[in-house]
């Protein structure tokens, strides 16, 4: 578990991937602003989430405003707003650890691999945004219904992949905060694992016609 | 369990993948034939493992000589070995099945993902093979010296890939021979989680100072 808070921007946080991390991390303590696009849709989010909780502090903002006062910024958009919305962030980003949860589905087939030409996006995003920015790929393959339920322990656990140590350390604890196990995988590179594992869990769930395919990694210490 | 029996060419069976699946599948009364390029490597791999069974039926031959023989082809060789291994086979693998093994790993840096133009070598192994050979891609994740302990209970699922459906089945059903649980995991472009994963968990091993890492997919009934 982090013994330190953070300030939390999660940029598509009205989506529900986004708000069930929200809602644990707000949960744990940490300050949490929902980014929106659209302040409005990011302040009703926010309010949603408040009534959950029976609390009042998680504020919802323009997605650059919001990043702007925080020093973590989560990415949980679509595949397709990815590029363009961290360029429009890029500004903010500067010193900052940004989590990337984008996983590159391209419908209709999203139960098949399809990985873009450099392999990650998230190592894209870290190519575009620069080495000031500390890019983390994680949470990727965690059921997004299943974050929202704050009941339910997640049989899933979270990849942690990025280029410096300390960031990875950092999201290995809010994973940890947010009631889940993360796990240290390395180099940014090796974020095309949890990238590609989510198309195969989509075609586990279809084909074993479960809710909620999962992954664990064995042969760790409990 | 499979209810059939297979005739198995393990090519690269006097390695270590190769020699602790040729144990498993013996042990369970498919007919094994160790393959290599050298047909007194191959005999004396067979002699081997027929003394740790106490049996006599495991034989060895030159791979392309072994392959014939058989209706199921295993390649278990190192990744820059795998086309050139394959190119020798392809006129003995028409209609049969391909279980391709291999993990694109580029030394030295064997725990970071580096995966092929292609992004899998499977896919890239049934391109070059042609739609006459149906081609599965299975059991990279496993520890092979765990194959090789028969007593052990091996906690790592085997993803299996590949664009025929029976082709799938039966590759699941000789990982359930093997006391293995194999999980479909789709088309062979999904191939790519397992290719992938193999570095990550080289990576897990030295980070967490385990020896054998492996995955588990969660929300199955059991």
């Amino acid at each position: 578990m982090s013994s330190t808070h953070h300030s939390i921007c999660i940029v598509g946080g009205s989506g529900a991937e986004g708000s069930g991390l929200a809602l644990r991390w707000a949960k744990h303590g940490h300050r949490v602003v929902i980014g929106s696009r659209d302040p409005a849709k990011a302040e009703a989010a926010a309010v949603e989430l408040n009534e959950r909780l029976g609390r009042s502090d998680i504020t919802g903002a323009e997605s650059s405003v919001g990043a702007a006062s925080c020093d973590v910024v989560v990415l949980t958009v679509p595949f397709a707003g990815q590029m363009s919305t961290l360029e429009s962030l890029k500004s903010q980003l500067g010193g900052k650890i940004l989590i990337d949860v984008t996983v590159p589905l391209v419908p209709p087939k999203v139960s098949r691999v399809q990985l873009p030409e450099s392999d990650s996006c998230v190592v894209a995003a870290q190519k575009m945004l620069g080495e000031t920015v500390r890019v983390v790929s994680a949470f990727q393959n965690v059921s997004a219904h299943k974050l929202k339920n704050l009941d339910h322990e997640i049989d899933c656990d979270v990849l942690v992949a990025g280029d410096d140590k300390e960031a990875r350390a950092i999201v290995i604890a809010l994973a940890g905060d947010a009631g889940l196990r993360g796990i240290d995988v390395g180099p940014l590179a090796n974020s095309v694992v949890a990238e590609s594992l989510t198309s195969v869990l989509i075609w586990i769930n279809k084909q074993y016609k479960i809710p909620d395919s999962g992954i664990r990694i064995t042969g760790l210490p409990r």
